[in-house]
């Protein structure tokens, strides 16, 4: 199985008045995984574009378990559970604090598209093949 | 069972470079909804902060069925299938466009709990007062 | 001299732990107070995008004289001093407690530019011809 | 001068439809690199606030020169051209790409406030201290 993990900084902009950061910036966190996932395969999603295929997000769980707070330093892991056999892909994500606890877990299910159409294709060989060695 | 339905006009902010609102921002649109749903009760979310009491996000789950693009005029409707028997209380969100297609779907799952310690309590008694005569 | 105004609700999202909103956001407060005041014009940002034209911030200058809260209803006042004679268009906003109290002011400087060359261009002709009458 | 850099990269969040980084976000690359500005010093922003102290933003300025794109790794450069001598700290920020080009500079002004009564005071002492062999 694919495992990617990044350090993120947290700073003021993503905290609320409850002191906490706030829910919605969650997934900035994984996305920022999954970039840096795909940075480590060799790859950047910036790429993927490049090759006119988009990843559209369709589906985005997210469970809250302890808070995150300012100045915290966070790990995401990235994790692809199953290689994609079509146009979905299912990245599971995790974040934990300096003391490795869990804070939070969710998985965000993306599409690949072709940019001009925003037809759904199959993942792009490039990334099969750096993917296929892990499974 | 409770209903409240509200506007939002999409700003620039909101888009990324897919052309399209970013995913992690519906968060922001389901919390706007709540909102708007407490106020329309007769109460709102910072009387519920000055009671002592804050609601904490502990779930969320979004399905993203079609895109929201800039100066799309968005109805969110807010929904609460049940009345909270305890510290739990279960929103229903769904985004519909102009043409009243629906747009996304989501659940937002938050916690009550007591500023000062943290901990869980029973929804307060003002918002179970105005809440039960719906169910 | 062209003027607009428009509210705007605070919402969690936009606070910080200080229990204020965030300095970075009020970009979009003023952002929304444009994008409404060419929508008063009988046009929309929409539209000049649609022409091929895209709006580019070149300058921003915010003065914070007193913080803004959740919930909050701000009114954005809107203003152009000058009718641009070229591609640069400064606009002036204001913001507004419902008890009348400048919260804010800022300038934020535009280029018009063709999306394809991004290129300077002169301000479109339909806008110029809605304008002018207020000068 | 003191004088400190750190490097950020884009993600797509930070993105809008124009296919760059929404202007209102600078702020929080000046924000991040006054964080790390203050760490470089051997202090946190977090530490200020745990003295009962906070930092209110009360002016910004910025100039956009070049665009900021997507997956770029940015160096923001942020400097203290004087040493405080009360409440009053103006930090100059300058945004630099992967070829050491220019891409925006700024000015934040902050004052120091006591955080309980929300009145100026002067740049704590442990601060000066670190500071002040700079200047």
């Amino acid at each position: 199985m694919f495992t990617s993990t990044t350090q993120i900084r947290i700073h003021y902009a993503l905290t609320d008045q409850m002191g906490v950061v706030y829910h919605g910036r969650y997934a900035e966190f994984f996305e920022i995984g999954r970039s840096e996932a795909i940075r480590n395969l060799g790859f950047t999603y910036k790429d993927i574009e490049a090759m006119g295929v988009v990843m559209a997000v369709v589906e985005m769980n997210i469970r809250y378990l302890r808070p995150i707070r300012y100045d915290d330093l966070i790990t995401v892991k990235t994790s692809l559970p199953h290689l994609p056999a079509d146009h979905k892909i299912v990245f599971h994500s995790e974040i934990y604090n300096e003391e490795d606890q869990l804070l939070s877990k969710g998985t965000v299910t993306l599409y690949f598209l072709e940019a001009k159409s925003m037809k759904k294709i199959n993942m792009p060989t490039p990334l099969v093949n750096l993917l296929e060695g892990y499974y």
